[in-house]
């Protein structure tokens, strides 16, 4: 095992739920920590779209997301070490994560060929072939210098029979041991192993346990919200999450809208990133406690209210829902950047609200009375 | 003539250069004052491309301008009165002012009828006949709630000839007219006289005298920048801005590069407005002193350096060159917010400097010494 003192992400357990799994805590790393559970913005190209990283700072975030895969294409991660690192890259002086590029190129590469070695995809930019191995992406991510980078890992759909999940655990556990092998800044950077076996107890408990053994400084578990649905994501979380390490942070990929947040903390995840605040915010379609809202709806034409009465983000403490909904008709770039800026600090005062309620010992009635954790996928009240 | 006391618009003469005529001043609006020269960036449909309201204030910017004929297609005056007027509504509490739309009609849309008494245009949302009078452009304007609003006026191409701007100052002087009369909100918005006239000085001198005799607050100088050239805007600013009274603020409108703008100041001109800075920044085009960059450009790829050396906006604080280039190749929102904001930045810092050699007794010196003064269209150095 690496000696404690070399570890460069490191989990303070603050206090746990005494009525499920959840957990209080804070994750350390070599630029800052930040309190668990957490939600981590996602800046997919190196920015988290629309916004200014003081903005970012502003909605309470703490660590923020890049994508391997979209950063090793363009600008190429040589040029962003050139740079001084994804921090400077990205003007985020605080902790980042990158993704291993596995996600994004099993689901939105044109792959040419996966094999046990390494999967071979199109460059969406130019057509060219590029090689990803586990070995790549992690010098790619020792490259890009995150404070946590996550081991290469093969994602299948939701809907993949067990067989193909069976060869997907079996290449993700050997992966996990070259991309471990391959690190070259294991001091600097906490390299997270991820959990696949996609809804099949059997093989996610020995995906669990395999990457148990080669002791990463975390865990993360993908192959959720793959369109296996909610009720099976519960039930491997339910599963899953117990087994991993309380010593360390545990982090679901991809996830997702409020109330999946809310289950997986359920059963002790500490950590979440998606790209529903953002994207949704850009077409406009905003988080609200008493549901969604889409502003372009007319009956916001001449609305004086902010987004959401009581928030205390920038957007809401300065324009009016009829104001945005002009910006989004006139195709202006701030009805984006005010509607992603809101639906970050939704996500982040509901985070924080869920660590207050650990903190009194109140959680279970907070995750029963507060609106805010029942909201899913549903469309806006308006739209049904 | 109105009483002083209840005039919304006061220019205050803090110091007159010895050597030229420019002048040091302040205005001051029932919002607010600002010091001239001044700079004002253009939120032509309620908002300022690509920044919120707290980077535009961050710039230095203390009044802003937007545009009547954009907004009264969309959203609709009626709309943004009901949202609480144009300071609620862009979230900006300082000085606001608007133009007539006269300028966007003569020069944007598809015009179907000029007569004595109106424009009849074709609107370029849905294609609606839509009639501006004098006194529609100043009910709009009364419902848009600006500090400073403008003179519904006619402005002829910079080739046009004599007969045509002979036309166009009979009417901007009959409108002139007919905006004071249909101004019902006169102790609240100053409302300014435009000078028309073309390269003419007979034009111009008369349309200044008789706008003059009609006392209003304050006066632009407009059919400048619209075709005629460098050297013929430079001559009849010579000409016009010492005809017009020292004690109310006088407005360039629509111009333009620092040079243009320092040469103006030279006159005696006070405030401008121009969508430059914006517009440039969001096809990557950076002022800087030492001339203006493409950051586009492939030398910036592993560029450490801010967009400029010693620049303070939270562009340059925050972001490399390298990292800006990616984010316009990569499509991102980020890098037309960085260089806009750079750009007004630059605009702000170099009217601060103005305004410190007026106060100094040295603004003829700057003027000669300072690079930025000298800038012009040119390409930037790399394009030549």
């Amino acid at each position: 095992m690496t000696p404690v003192s070399d570890v460069p992400v490191r989990y303070q357990l603050i206090r746990k739920d005494t009525l499920s799994g959840a957990r209080l805590g804070r994750v350390t790393t070599p630029n800052g920590a930040f309190d668990t559970p957490a939600f981590m913005p996602v800046g997919t190209q190196g920015t988290i779209k629309g916004l200014l990283p003081d903005h970012v700072a502003a909605t309470g975030s703490q660590c923020i997301l890049a994508n391997t895969y979209h950063l090793m294409l363009r600008p190429g991660e040589k040029t962003v070490a050139a740079l001084g690192d994804l921090h400077r890259f990205m003007a985020w002086p605080g902790p980042i994560l990158t993704d291993s590029g596995g996600f994004q190129v099993f689901s939105l590469a044109d792959i040419n060929k996966v094999t046990d070695e390494m999967v071979v995809f199109k460059s969406h930019i130019d057509g060219a072939m590029v090689e990803l191995t586990p070995k790549r992406s992690i010098h790619v991510q020792n490259d890009l210098g995150a404070d946590i980078i996550m081991a290469f890992d093969e994602c299948p759909p939701g809907d993949a029979p067990w067989e193909v999940q069976r060869r997907a655990v079996d290449r993700t556990l050997r992966w996990a041991e070259k991309c471990k092998v391959a690190h070259q800044r294991p001091t600097e950077q906490g390299l997270f192993g991820i959990v696949q076996g996609g809804v099949n107890e059997d093989l996610r408990g020995e995906c669990a346990q395999k990457l148990i053994e080669m002791d990463f400084p975390g865990y993360a578990v993908g192959g959720l919200a793959v369109g296996e649905g909610f009720d099976a994501m519960k039930k491997v979380l339910g599963f899953v999450t117990p087994m991993l390490p309380e010593n360390k942070p545990r982090y679901l990929m991809g996830v997702g809208f409020p109330r999946d947040i809310v289950t997986a903390v359920l059963t002790g995840i500490d950590m979440f990133d998606c790209t529903i605040p953002t994207r949704n915010g850009r077409n406009a379609y905003a988080f609200t406690a008493a549901g969604a809202i889409r502003i372009r709806n007319s009956r916001f034409t001449k609305d004086t209210g902010p987004i959401e009465e009581g928030c205390d983000c920038y957007a809401c403490r300065t324009f009016t829902r009829g104001a945005i909904r002009h910006y989004f008709f006139a195709g202006e770039m701030l009805g984006p950047m005010l509607v992603s800026l809101h639906n970050i600090r939704f996500y982040q005062r509901l985070m924080a609200d869920l660590r207050q309620s650990l903190a009194d010992g109140t959680f279970t009635r907070f995750v029963e009375n507060d609106p805010r954790c029942r909201l899913g996928p549903a469309a806006p009240a308006e739209d049904v």
